[in-house]
């Protein structure tokens, strides 16, 4: 993993920990939820990162596009894979969805580039 | 198909050739690469349905829901697969996507049954 | 409660057994949440239903508005409150919830109204 | 104007009035803001109107977007026109306009063919 | 306060000053407007803020969160307050607001620990 | 231009190169359809960026509000002007959209007094 990515996945995991240090059990409970939504099931893990990351891209929340572009990546999405979800993306949500797909592509670039170094 | 699910697939084909009538180019190209992002390609046209479900689930757009529900029963996804895809909807878009839920279930039911018959 | 408010609380009953019928441990996990999130705490479930209020009022969720005006005339909000609700929803969201605050000061005059006779 | 847009107008008027009829002085100051912000100025109200007419589409708001309708017709924005900012708003907000869009476009038949007469 | 929040906060005068100085009536009008809406009525301030709060992270917008996060601790909200309106905010917005609550809780500990020291 | 803009425009133009070294047709389509809808036609080119503005900011995307601001300077549109579609778009969207008008603001002094220079 590149820096950038490396350093993401730091703050996010420490940002998540002082979350979930807190006492409110809805929001941890929220969490497990998030966790097992993406699990293997009739429909495959691999398709399931690819729905979260088009979710991410047409709600335009730059964090959750970075994430999911890494969990796809694990997954095994080839770049024309990622392509095809964010043509998607780009159709359904329009223009104002294009600057954070070229933030998407940058780390989509350096995850892939990491992956075959 | 129910009579209900006929008549939204009536009434949206009428209202897109009152669209595509008019003299706009770029209206006219946006429709024909709404119909193209959604074909066979490196993912297959049923993942891209379902991508274009939950991205049309978070949005919160109950016509496109239901077109999607429909095009996902053709491409052949079963109710195991709907209900996973609209848990990662729920997931990511929260409680204000359940009243689309609803309804959601309610033409799947439809789609699903008319299928059966 | 009237007529309007019966069948709509009816049809979200009926629509919510339906989901819950399912096989989907995600989604029913989300419900139980939903309902745990609004009840009393450290903050009074008054304040809370205010809450899901006003956010169902900037997200413009006719069904959830209604919902939350329900619970809230429960919890004894008055009118002069739910119109200050309502305008810090309207400040934050801006004119084009009011179409949503249309309906919504229908819902509230029902629910009021009802709770008075 | 036809029927439609009649009763649209007048069930707008009585809920409006419903609102102003009220205590809360910032919903009321809300309300002539909104008037104001369309007036002649620098900007001429019908690109004023037209701006509303977008902004209100790529929001996914029918009843703003039949409202502004309505205002741009009364400025003399032409078929040509409207198609040209549908355009942009297509552009812009992507497929999911694409239901407010087709609902747009009998709103807009109606009030220029009601004008015609 | 923090040297964070103290830069976030002379810059956001800052802005508002440059905004105020410009000749548009309808603009000064709202910011003044946008000020109203929060004062002590038939609802606290300290109730009214965090209905300002929960709208800006159910919108997702860092600036608005941070600007409630400071009024509602000036109201005395406790953590435990706070995380009750998060849990709201999360449950009615999805995991989408994840990155915003990370970042609210950041907030949330400079502010109560700038006012513990 | 200034240094901040000029540093936007060429990271936005590098970031549009990579998207369009790719293979995809639909990207590619969409990207040319999104130039196209700017052109001058029945409405002028100038219109056309005040809305492609208008509507940036009611969606909240900050790099699309310096794109429309510099368009919207290329095509002649004084102080004034702007401030009226700032006006209207504050009005529609609330004062959710205030961050983003303070950051437009700024990019706003830039791109006019980069041209009085």
């Amino acid at each position: 993993m590149t820096k950038i990515l490396a350093e993401f996945q730091a703050e996010r995991l420490a940002a998540n920990e002082r979350i979930l240090s807190g006492d409110n059990r809805a929001i941890k409970r929220f969490f497990r939820l998030d966790g097992e939504a993406y699990e293997d099931g009739a429909l495959s893990a691999k398709t399931k990162e690819l729905l979260g990351l088009v979710a991410s891209i047409v709600l335009r929340c730059d964090d959750c596009i970075t994430y999911h572009i890494i969990q796809c990546a694990r997954q095994g999405v080839t770049v024309a894979e990622f392509e095809e979800a964010f043509a998607v993306a780009l159709v359904v949500g329009g223009s104002i969805v294009i600057p954070h797909l070229r933030r998407a592509y940058d780390r989509m670039d350096e995850v892939l580039n990491a992956n075959e170094e």
